[in-house]
């Protein structure tokens, strides 16, 4: 189950792992990941087993699994052959939200003081490998929180060192660690189009592959494309959310469509600037919209 | 100036144009678009000249200028030549925020009761053309409000209708035009990437053209690229946000680029997952960062 849990709010909190895996927010019971290449990550759990982890509250740096030995030291280097790792990349290629727990155990000034706590939607906006402060290669995730998840708590500092000469009363911004909370993170600008499940179907269906120019984008994690919306959704367009208004494109092909520079023509016939180049390629399992591919060329004139 | 004015706050009222134009907040006295194609749509208002207008709130399709008698009847077609139409479709292109105020005369729920209110950033999502109620084409630019755009507010109205048997309290949800307010409408994804000033120079420089394959995107607005950070900015990449860590590229590179299927060695050729294949196309003004190339490529392992 990709995305929000039903009836579990964002700060939920579980006093322990099986709790969590009982209300399906993270269901392994030692896995720091949940999910798979094919399906992406469903969850993870921020509670600090990687030291090359950092965490702002919207922005994670979250290292990738393996490497470790029995005791937790890194003494070998990561793959994104594991299968948790490639579940991070495929998320990170589909623009899949990440569902984030923070354990008690991680040094965070966002993690809980006890147990366990569900902290809202994120996406991967980036990955990349680096060497780990233990010298071994790690492979690391920015997970960035959607605009709408709430800023995740900090605890207050229950134990006020008594050489301070300053009282902290409990409705100041507590003191965390010692130092100033980081300052909230600027975004970037987020590349990967998320795709929903009528989006996925379609590009499973084409394989990736481009259906104006049978590009497929390979990538270290796989292959990339993007689910299209022929009529885009909402006004003033009000196209339908469904297959037959998709197209699985590579990114080009995407923006030219949705700027008029391609448009479709009743027989599929891919029509650009000029003229005729070409038909989209289709597939049996795909009916294509006609209604949609006309308003689609009435949008731009053509 | 593009984005928001200095000491300008979001709800800012101003009782004439004249006092807009003096704070900066919206330029021309009559003009509903101030821009042009070259530098985007700095901001426009929404006014009710046009029926053919939609108001969500954080959602607004507005139509675009030109095709009107003296009288205010849509006498003949719009064209994207018009330079404020031309001005919001590079806005599109650019990703560049537009500043939207609202007018008494619009018949919004959204307008104010009087005058003119500044109603913060708002990006174009998307436009295209339709047959507008008059009979002639008009073209129509949907503009999503920023996540951190507050909604605007809906003035109380102040003539209950004595007929009415309810008798409304000044603190409940006001009744808009006899209709419910419509919800909060689901923005679309956001398709184009936006471009600081840094991208800008950048693309600039290289005319929209890819480094990488050369390839220049056309589209009726205008052309398009998209810059593209060499190492990422913020945690874990830390890259600068400086020409030299920026590269002109088209959609399909950016990706490949972004997520390792490309990389550059030290000489500046292009290294696709085999081997090498070709050099990045430089120009003179636009000097690349060695070290952010270094580091991209260890990212990849490369």
């Amino acid at each position: 189950m990709i995305g929000e849990v039903p009836n579990v709010e964002v700060g939920q909190e579980y006093r322990t792992r099986r709790l969590a895996h009982e209300a399906g927010v993270h269901r392994p019971l030692q896995a720091g990941i949940c999910g798979t290449m094919r399906t992406g990550a469903e969850s993870i759990v921020v509670s600090g087993g990687y030291k090359d982890d950092e965490d702002y509250g919207d922005v994670i740096v979250y290292t990738g699994h393996g490497g470790q030995d029995s005791a937790g030291n890194q003494v070998s280097n990561q793959s994104l052959d594991d299968p948790g790792n490639a579940a991070l990349v495929t998320s990170h290629l589909e623009g899949l939200p990440v569902r984030v727990l923070r354990g008690w155990q991680s040094e965070s000034p966002y993690a809980p003081r006890t147990g366990y706590r569900y902290d809202g939607l994120y996406r991967v906006t980036s990955y990349g490998s680096k060497l780990g402060i233990d010298g071994h290669l790690v492979w690391q995730f920015r997970l960035e929180a959607y605009d709408d998840t709430p800023m995740p708590e900090v605890p207050q500092q229950q134990e006020i060192p008594a050489t301070s000469s300053a009282t902290a009363s409990s409705g100041d911004v507590p003191a965390v660690h010692g130092n100033e909370l980081p300052e909230r993170v600027t975004s970037t600008v987020q590349r990967i189009v998320r795709s929903s499940a009528v989006k996925r179907q379609v590009k499973a269906w084409h394989d990736n592959r481009c259906q104006i120019c049978d590009l497929r984008i390979e990538m270290p994690g796989g292959s990339y494309s993007e689910g299209a919306h022929i009529q885009a959704l909402g006004s003033p367009h009000n196209g339908p959310d469904t297959p037959g208004n998709v197209l699985c494109l590579c990114p080009n092909c995407h923006v030219m469509f949705d700027n008029g520079a391609i448009v479709l023509g009743d027989d599929l016939s891919v029509i650009r600037g000029g003229g005729a180049a070409g038909m989209l390629r289709i597939d049996p399992r795909h009916a294509i919209d006609l209604e949609c591919v006309r308003k689609h060329r009435k949008r731009w004139r053509l």
